[in-house]
């Protein structure tokens, strides 16, 4: 019987017909199989991944080598189905975060956990700058009357703001966190601030004040802050990008959000948007999908989408391929950068740093 | 009897009570009645405007000597109105884009029509931002789907695309246009192309170049194209950041339109936003409130909200405040780039150039 490779993905249907490009679906496999195959080993794509015990993922770990799955339709790889995978050599995740595998469960036997780092930062930090657009300016709320037939212009404009000379702050400024960072300057922010547990490098810091003075006549925007509670304190717009792991879950909670600057007087935030969800899907009365400020706007929710647009997708699945072609010729040259797990120990701080 | 000064804002109702920065409402009167009255003007201010002939506006018109209008919800200064204020000796715009005033009219009877420039280009270009990030990236109808309880990420995807990358050319390289420009470069964009009856200064161009330098690596980014057409040809984002003129009245027709890239099948283009209409408001069965791609999206259109933020608001009243200072006092000292329209003949190459 032929070692498997569990592929798991969402449904294209006739979305995959229309647009071929669609590659991360089911129909559409990533473009791998051929490769899995010529390897000898089976190729097993679904999109049944619930309930965990039962589903038609859970049937074939028992053979499975190698998962793969995707952030925004994840197979969780829970420490419970790791041990019914006694042959798990290798979790694929096609494109970036790896928060739905259980990367202490991993560790423990052994299993690579490793992403296609460089896939879709830019999509991301482009969903992001969109997402801070639309709350700072109302779009949605506004596009929303546009569609129903209204003309209430008070209505929209009462929380409508600029996003120039605001203070912008990101927690995480990572690989998506730093993009947002770049992509702000030319809109001339009051300030932007950092948390992170590592300081950006200087080259970076450098190109953000040098971008700064060019377009603003202002360096010196970006800041490291030590403190969380010290940068929600100044911040107007807040973005979260940083990986889900046993640090970072809960961070921001009642006690964190009370340091917030107020917003909106019913509520402590003004607006929020997630692409993000748990579970994924999300089941149709999750609260993030029905929540209003006091003004019937600042819900910029969107179901996991920003990450996999077309031209990500060509990268993931460039990405994927490439990690496969590794395993399967066992040269294991993974590019540095894509290891989350390997060798029974985390390969990047981002997610480990926890003992 | 005194004269007036004739007033034309929104309503506000209980939005002007919810939110006191919204200065630009009816209730508010951008902060201006002390100033007029102690002048010795009588200030109107009202929201009745249509129809042409018999609304409030109309009643005022043969005492009128200045009126004040916005570009969201404009009274519009036709023809027939100038003829029936013989005492009519100023138009100002409460904002940016006088194309509610017949200009050639304004100029035959020595009308001065003036707008606040600086008020709100930048509201605007983030506006533009917001718009093609919404278009490109398929936001909108995947924030719908967040709120309707959906999960359908392949339907979302097929119609999702990065920024980075992209041709993206703007009609018009004016305060707006460039400022879109700018806003542009940390995308990464593959070009950037203009269309305008004037080149951009070399500093302008200079700090794109080395903007993009800066950012992406490479310099060169920005081109003048000489015609129209041509831009069309190679553009994947065409935004449209001209005044409405003559020249420029039905710029993109059937014949515009058939040099673009091909978009969707079903139609030329994927998709579009625009957040100015005619006439406003816009009937509720106004075509452009419910057009689709056939993906489904494709439709960013705003009310008219995006020079109105609440950071516009506060400018753009304290530039009316000192056109009329200016026009009160008889000091005339307005700034030159406020002006449309004086000593019958245009101020500006924007809106001229027409004979």
């Amino acid at each position: 019987m032929a070692p498997k490779v569990l592929l798991v993905l969402y449904e294209g249907g006739a979305h995959a017909k229309q647009e071929p490009k669609l590659l991360g679906c089911l129909e559409n496999e990533l473009g791998i199989r051929e490769l899995v195959e010529s390897h000898g080993y089976e190729l097993v794509t679904t999109s049944n991944k619930d309930p965990i015990g039962s589903s038609e993922v859970d049937k074939h770990l028992p053979e499975t080598e190698v998962i793969i799955t995707t952030p925004f339709f994840p197979a969780y790889i829970t420490k419970e189905r790791i041990d019914k995978a006694p042959n798990l050599k290798l979790c694929v995740t096609a494109g970036v975060g790896s928060d739905h595998v259980d990367l202490n469960a991993a560790n423990s036997k052994n299993i690579t956990v490793a992403e296609v780092t460089g896939s879709n930062v830019v999509s991301v930090a482009e969903h992001v700058m969109s997402t801070i657009l639309n709350l700072v300016r109302n779009i949605i709320p506004s596009h929303e009357m546009a569609i129903q037939g209204g003309w209430d212009i008070a209505g929209c404009a009462k929380n409508e703001y600029d996003l120039e000379d605001k203070v912008v702050a990101t927690v995480g400024a990572g690989r998506i966190g730093y993009r947002v960072l770049e992509r702000m300057i030319p809109f001339n922010p009051k300030k932007l601030l950092y948390y992170d547990y590592q300081e950006l490098p200087p080259a970076a810091t450098d190109k953000l004040n040098k971008a700064s003075e060019l377009f603003n006549g202002k360096g010196n925007i970006v800041e490291r802050v030590e403190k969380l509670e010290d940068m929600l304190a100044q911040a107007d717009v807040v973005t979260i990008n940083c990986p889900l792991h046993e640090k970072s879950r809960g961070l921001f909670n009642k006690d964190t959000i009370s340091h917030m600057k107020d917003g909106a007087c019913s509520g402590k935030l003004r607006g929020y948007g997630g692409d993000v969800w748990y579970p994924q899907p999300a089941p149709a009365d999750h609260p993030w999908r029905s929540f209003r400020n006091k003004y019937g706007g600042g819900n910029a929710m969107t179901p996991h989408i920003s990450g996999t647009s077309l031209d990500a997708q060509a990268r993931y699945a460039a990405g994927t391929k490439a990690i496969l072609k590794s395993y399967f010729e066992k040269t294991f040259d993974y590019r540095k950068e894509d290891l989350i797990v390997i060798d029974g120990d985390y390969a990047t701080k981002a997610y480990g740093q926890r003992k």
